[in-house]
């Protein structure tokens, strides 16, 4: 087993620091492994759906690659839902599948299935463990297994990888006996580089800046990126270009003070692209279409983009499967988005200037440094939650960082007007959006319902929190509403497959592994009770904090169009359920608020936010006929209320 | 849509009634077609995996083909394993998946994954169906594959097909518009054969069985079958061979009453198994072993016949993959099991027999007959569960059938002493495990505990009941424990994978396909609490009655020598957990009987299981540790008591 052993030693080496198990005998010297191992913490987790996603969730908050521990048989598929989850949103898994060896496959045995290549299209990569490690080439092949995994893991876009490890009893060391970690163990590290176009690329891409004024920039989910972030700003002050991102993208927070406001990411796409004005539409079409990250949630602004065909669509990706989202691509740029905005807000090289180009001069002397972060004579700058574990010990902001921003005339002065033409309308979009939603949700005599209520726990959020938004309708509610402007809480959702059934597991790995950062969990009633086993575990969540939007069955099915006009929607669409969430708390020891008015909710929320009191469990109970109702008015007004 | 909507309309003219699906948006023309169908009955889960678990018992039951409808992205992934269980205990299985055209696959769009062959080598088969079928070759595409869909799963050894159902908006009808159901629809029969062999080949069966002493039949997990069972016993009466089957194997049934009592089939080789006697295990050896049926329970049963290496080893399969779970397979004979025994107890054709062969007569003119049941002067035939349905509105056997068997002394006189040396000690280490069993459960003072605790369930389970076993500890007490002889009680358990994960779900399956039928689970704490959503639902189950064996954890680790050896079994293999189900009782209106003692057990039992009252959750609860030390106790006595 000493090559079994190692794995949990390989593992430590490459900084990996969490394992998620679940209970099994065939995973026995694997459980050995990683529970003695001194620099690894491993949870139990008996349902392995929740313990993947628990893991996922980890590994989120950890950006870096989270161990997965089963059993051999169908332990392992249990964690497909949140593999595929991990592919299609880059999130780091190294699973670990105990096996039988390989001629006791098929053969009628308990607990054995087909366990090679288990997750077919969503698995980065499927290897086998060696079943006998006896001859020294083995063994190196065993070594070598494990670190080619964990590379290939973490290397973007880092995804779930598979290991599967066939075991021969006997499993267990004798009573007493210890377990040794080979000190000379195999470790061979990935070095990342990061792609770069030739200047004289960059010097076309420029090109193509500076004689285009409708340059629009739209981003997809991705994890806060300070980094980005800097040099996203930088870009949009640079060419005076608007920024639209959902709340899953993380372009909201707030990086620095020394910049345009006016730049700042746009967020009120869902309400703006829901008015019926043709003007503004034709007002906002973009000629050339800049995009980076994955997925957005905004319906209406992918329909919008998909029917304003831009005659430029760069797509922003270093690595990683094509998608032509919006039917226009043109240029699939294969580097980082910080290195690509990076590249052309800093002067180009002169040696690339080609006739015609304007000259361009950084505004300070730090301005062609690498590095984003620069002590100069700017604003504050907020470090975003780049480093998730550090910012859980550290909550506030370290100090102000002061930035020099380039202005916009000193770049490229000639381009500004035409520029501030096409972003005008987009900056009024979102104002006019903002003021609607405030004045809206404040409407008096309204009936409580989910959107309202909805609309008040986003006004809460402890500041720094992870914010889960489960789907389907919490994600679309935040998305609408945006959070509260400058506040720097982080958001999360498994949007890289859109499943209702890993939320909340997944924000219970984000609060286990940050046990010092607020995790508030949103979420309507059948993902929760569909992921009650998120909870089914014996580790402490102090600092949970998950609110059910409870309107007792699937409540977008009566929102959205279709459904809602046909006979079988109450039972085959919105499928009433009648749990609530009291006897889960019951189970789980969480602080239990049940509301079901504006009263009950403002007495509560502070309470239930209150940081020292430990994990809770918010129920706002509501009408599903009234949600659709008051949804309906909203959606009505937005369409009214919009004079371009 | 037609062609979609066609889907339901092919499903019924197969014969097809169930269909289970969970709420969607892009499964909504699948959804509306089955469930505005009048021949079929839609139940909606929203919970993926125990939907496919439920649909899982369901097929059990009715021995046909369920239908699974999910909307795309990771929905269909919360079936694989179901799916992965189906396939290997051979249930028909047809699951409708939802997706989006081809063209959008990894577009980054929302609830897309990758979704064609989903279930990879657990699947019979996987079929894309077409995006558009305005084209005539399209639209007959369209429900041929729907055909071979169906028709595939259900084709021995059945199992789970995936039918990926591309489609595009719109997804709903017009308010008020009816769904057309074609009535000229494609319908493509496949009528299975059954596979004979030549009577040459029969005629060295034959010899080879009048020449062999040492015959044992050994049958594997099945379904019940009465005409295997009635062709089963005249088989082993007119050989004289004795017959071991595991409870899941449901060889215990009784059949008929007329034929000799002393060759039912034994059940209680995990109790005689595991004496340390080596004379007894020598006595035992088979030269011929002939087996039947998928897996078995009985992991003693397994090794012994492992390590005893008969110089033959006939396993009997229709079709299918070859197993050689002994690890001594000489010829696997492609017929049913009950094709095999019956033809090797009628009567050779005069034509094969050759030189030095025996002569065989028939015991009575009847004997010759294809069919098993024959009206003639023997005893009475109990009709076993082959048509779960007709059971469940039938629960008594329909009257005696009287039954000629034939006398082994007629039929192979001559090795009727040999055999009976072989067959001697099988029965009387099954006739010592009985008594055994009696005396030591009976022991006055013992403590309250798990294992009486069950045995005290198996005495007072109602007649006719579907009894389903989870894994893993619940399988292995019955295993051991056996059923009251005589007791017609069929026997399921999710052996194809002997997974924990779906066993509540597939006996809710079970109780919803057969609303008459008494359906009992028996159950440990992590399967039930991991599958606690198989209740989440809308469709009462009266019929079905669960007993919870709670000792707050995976027990079994505790009695598995290995494990309990460690320092870290409580943390990472028993894994204690501390819920009750007294909230999962509440959430979903099950009568709740909460007991501790041998008084309470009792008292509860018959109101529990009493039939007029509705579902009910019987809660065990009892200590892990006494659980283990007097499990240790059993398995002390075993080994102390036998005397050869």
């Amino acid at each position: 087993m000493q090559a079994v052993h190692n794995i949990a030693e390989i593992c430590a080496r490459h900084g990996i620091t969490d394992v998620v198990l679940s209970p099994g005998s065939r995973s026995a010297p694997l459980t050995l492994a990683f529970a003695r191992h001194p620099a690894l913490t491993v949870r139990v987790v008996p349902d392995e759906r929740a313990a993947a996603f628990i893991a996922l969730g980890m590994a989120q908050a950890q950006r870096r690659a989270v161990v997965l521990v089963c059993t051999s048989g169908t332990a392992g598929l249990n964690y497909a839902p949140a593999v595929a989850e991990a592919y299609f949103q880059h999130v780091p898994l190294l699973i670990l599948t105990a096996d039988r060896p390989p001629e006791w496959i098929d053969q009628l045995d308990g607990q054995t299935i087909r366990q090679h290549n288990l997750y077919g299209a969503h698995a980065k990569g499927a290897f086998e463990f060696p079943a006998d490690t006896t001859h020294a080439d083995a063994k190196w092949h065993s070594a070598r297994i494990i670190n080619e995994a964990i590379n290939l893991a973490q290397a973007g876009p880092a995804g779930p990888v598979q290991v599967n490890v066939p075991l021969r009893e006997p499993f267990y060391p004798k009573a007493g006996e210890a377990i040794q970690y080979e000190q000379d163990v195999k470790v061979t590290r990935e070095l990342p580089g990061r792609p770069q176009l030739p200047s004289s690329v960059l010097a076309e891409f420029r090109e193509a800046l500076r004689t285009t004024s409708r340059v629009l920039v739209v981003a997809g989910q991705q994890p806060a990126d300070t980094d980005l972030l800097l040099t996203l700003h930088r870009f949009t002050a640079a060419w005076q270009v608007p920024v639209v991102g959902d709340l899953i993208a993380n372009v909201h927070l707030p990086v620095a003070a020394g910049y345009d406001q006016r730049l700042r990411p746009l967020g009120h796409q869902d309400v703006f692209m829901a008015v019926p004005e043709p003007g503004l539409k034709e007002a906002l079409k973009p000629e050339l279409l800049i995009t980076f990250g994955q997925s957005l949630i905004s319906k209406s602004l992918k329909l919008y983009l998909r029917n304003a065909k831009p005659a430029q669509h760069w797509h922003i990706q270093a690595a990683g499967y094509q998608a032509d989202t919006f039917q226009s691509l043109t240029k699939l740029v294969r580097m980082e988005p910080a290195d690509f905005f990076g590249a052309l807000t800093s002067p180009p090289d002169p040696l690339s200037k080609r006739e015609g180009e304007p000259d361009v001069l950084p505004a300070t002397e730090s301005f062609g440094s690498p590095s984003p972060l620069e002590r100069g004579s700017g604003g504050e700058v907020f470090v975003a939650a780049q480093d998730a574990t550090r910012v859980a010990t550290k909550p506030a902001p370290t100090g102000p960082i002061r930035l020099e921003w380039p202005q916009p005339e000193q770049l490229y002065g000639a381009d500004a007007s035409a520029k501030a033409a096409y972003l005008k309308p987009w900056l009024a979009a979102e104002n006019w959006a903002t003021d609607f939603l405030q004045e809206f949700m404040q409407q008096p005599e309204q009936p409580f319902n989910e959107f309202t209520a909805f609309h008040h726990c986003l006004q809460f959020l402890p500041d720094h929190a992870a914010l889960h938004l489960a789907n389907s309708m919490a994600v679309r509610y935040a998305n609408i509403l945006g959070l509260p402007q400058g506040q720097q809480v982080e958001v999360f959702a498994n949007r890289g497959t859109s499943g209702i059934d890993g939320c909340t597991s997944t924000a219970v790995g984000a609060a286990l592994a940050q046990p010092e950062r607020p995790v508030v969990l949103l979420t309507g009633d059948v993902a929760f009770f569909y992921d009650r086993n998120a909870f089914w575990h014996n580790y402490p969540t102090p600092n949970l904090r998950v609110v059910v939007f409870n309107n007792h069955g699937g409540g977008i099915f009566r929102i959205i169009d279709g459904p809602r006009q046909q006979p079988e929607l109450d039972e085959f669409f919105e499928t009433r359920q009648v749990l609530t969430a009291e006897n889960t708390a019951r189970d789980f020891q969480l602080r239990y608020f049940p509301v079901s008015s504006f009263t009950e909710l403002e007495s509560a929320l502070p309470v239930f936010f209150a940081l020292e009191t430990g994990a809770a469990l918010l129920e706002i109970t509501t009408d599903s006929k009234t949600n659709a109702e008051f949804f309906e008015q909203y959606r009505a007004a937005v369409k009214a209320a919009f004079v371009s």
